[in-house]
């Protein structure tokens, strides 16, 4: 079974309000909101990953859920399996303290179990955040609302191939891909002034698709306003291919966001990628006319 | 490394009052009870139980931790592994809403992943709950407090053999073993009573000498006073060596705490098994005198 049609399954026992339809990335419980996150060895991470690197992934991404609603964190309960190899998980925990002290996350309990020997590590956070207003949900874009990205994209899975030892060692994309920096701060600041946000975790394409999806609209991004860093341009390119390859790598844990609203300044980068219409599904265009969609819109889970 | 090894080099990252010393089964969150359990195929359940037992395992399990708080269920999030067996996953999903029908727990979120082929299913829950006023720690036993235990002990364990095939069928021991029912009731009219309260998981011995640990007490158990029920009787007798091995077995899921008031009738039967002191460490007595601890006190995980 697909990982969509297992939520599709869940989506008939998950009607309370707090479950955001099961479409969002976080629940809403008391005014507070939770997400879990797992990373799984050899799927969401190399086994070759550095411990420290693993442990601080593993708080990112979650974070990142967190900052695309606006999110203060408040604290995090973690799911470990331990691996049998002692040096690993020393190195884990020392990768813990150090990005649960950077973000101000305080480690409040959990679960430890070890798994029969041979498997593949499976880690999982629970974390628990604070707004002061509105919680930015998927489902709230409208029709002609813009459609904006923070930072640039792409940069996390040129990353990946500079961890695998296919690209030449670029510091910057390997940071990208085993550090990400989760958009708290931004995700504060623009929380006001939007009417959907999530994070880019799948792939830009595949996550605007997404978005559209849970906001009843279809989407048009202009492939060639997607925001490419100068690592990414000097490895890949700046042509359509390049671009394609960009918006479907995933790993960003960049924020994504509808307005129809001036933005306010967050700190980082914002740029306008496309626009909300009435409709179904993603629509691209190369800036001249709308081109082809790929086959593959990002990293779906089989 | 051993779980209690790794626990305790989280505890130095563990500092903030929420996370109770990670001593307690859950963290408390702006007065609200968070825990997360999870459970390994092949580990905490034979990988041919019928997967609906499993949903409702998982369920029951996370709900002992918030009866032992004393507190009602609000809401759960899913941490999922797709077994690439869509009958086992639609099966989980029919025992996961019917668990959670019964005990009034809303699906409001969680993550669902997929593992590589061969992997064991790891499979958790963070449950989130709410108390009316104070909430048990273990920390909190006295000297002099009785000891106390609900229900009946070691009944799971035989279950367990009857589920391997170990054992002639039995179906009240089977079903101790397969779906658990957390003492949800009896926490919450207990809790205003008690000095300290948590669930019996890992074996009646392993988690008393815990409970005495994270108080700074040492604890007198009487083996001969340990609750034993007509089936565990019929199949395992009531002798020393029956007691042990009922005590040591865990999975029981029954409340242990701690009082030294008189005890408001709960529903369930509440039996004294001993008494707390000063000092360190579990004592046995069989009635008469003091007796050899055995050499496994409960469900040690690697």
């Amino acid at each position: 079974m697909a990982e969509a049609d297992f939520i599709a399954l869940l989506r008939n026992i998950a009607d309370s309000p707090s479950a955001r339809g099961l479409l969002d990335d976080v629940a809403v419980v008391d005014g507070l909101v939770i997400s879990h996150d797992t990373i799984v060895e050899g799927i969401h991470y190399l086994p070759s990953d550095p411990p420290a690197s693993v442990a601080w992934k593993l708080v990112a991404v979650n974070l990142s859920d967190l900052a695309a609603k606006g999110a203060v964190p408040v604290a995090t309960l973690m799911a470990y399996t331990l691996s049998g190899d002692s040096d690993w998980d020393a190195g884990f925990v020392e990768g813990l303290s150090i990005a649960t002290r950077h973000f101000g996350l305080p480690l409040v309990g959990g679960d430890t179990v070890s798994l029969p020997a041979g498997n593949a590590r499976v880690t999982g956070l629970t974390v628990i955040g604070r707004t002061q207003g509105n919680i930015p949900d998927r489902r709230g874009a409208g029709v002609g609302d813009g459609l904006f990205v923070t930072g640039t994209i792409g940069d996390a899975g040129l990353g990946l191939d500079v961890a695998k030892g296919d690209a030449a060692h670029d510091e910057y994309l390997l940071r990208s891909y085993q550090r990400p920096e989760p958009q708290l701060a931004a995700g504060r600041l623009l929380a006001p002034s939007v009417t959907a946000m999530m994070d880019v975790s799948d792939g830009l394409l595949i996550d605007a698709a997404r978005l559209a999806e849970a906001s009843g609209l279809a989407v048009m991004i202009d492939l060639s306003a997607v925001p490419l860093s100068p690592s990414f341009r000097a490895v890949a390119g700046g042509d359509r291919s390049a671009r394609l390859r960009g918006a479907t790598a995933g790993d960003d844990y960049q924020l994504l966001f509808t307005s129809a609203l001036p933005l306010p300044p967050v700190g980082v980068s914002v740029t306008r990628i496309g626009h909300m219409m009435r409709g179904a599904g993603l629509k691209l265009t190369d800036g001249d006319g709308e081109i082809r969609l790929p086959d593959r819109l990002g990293w779906l889970h089989a």
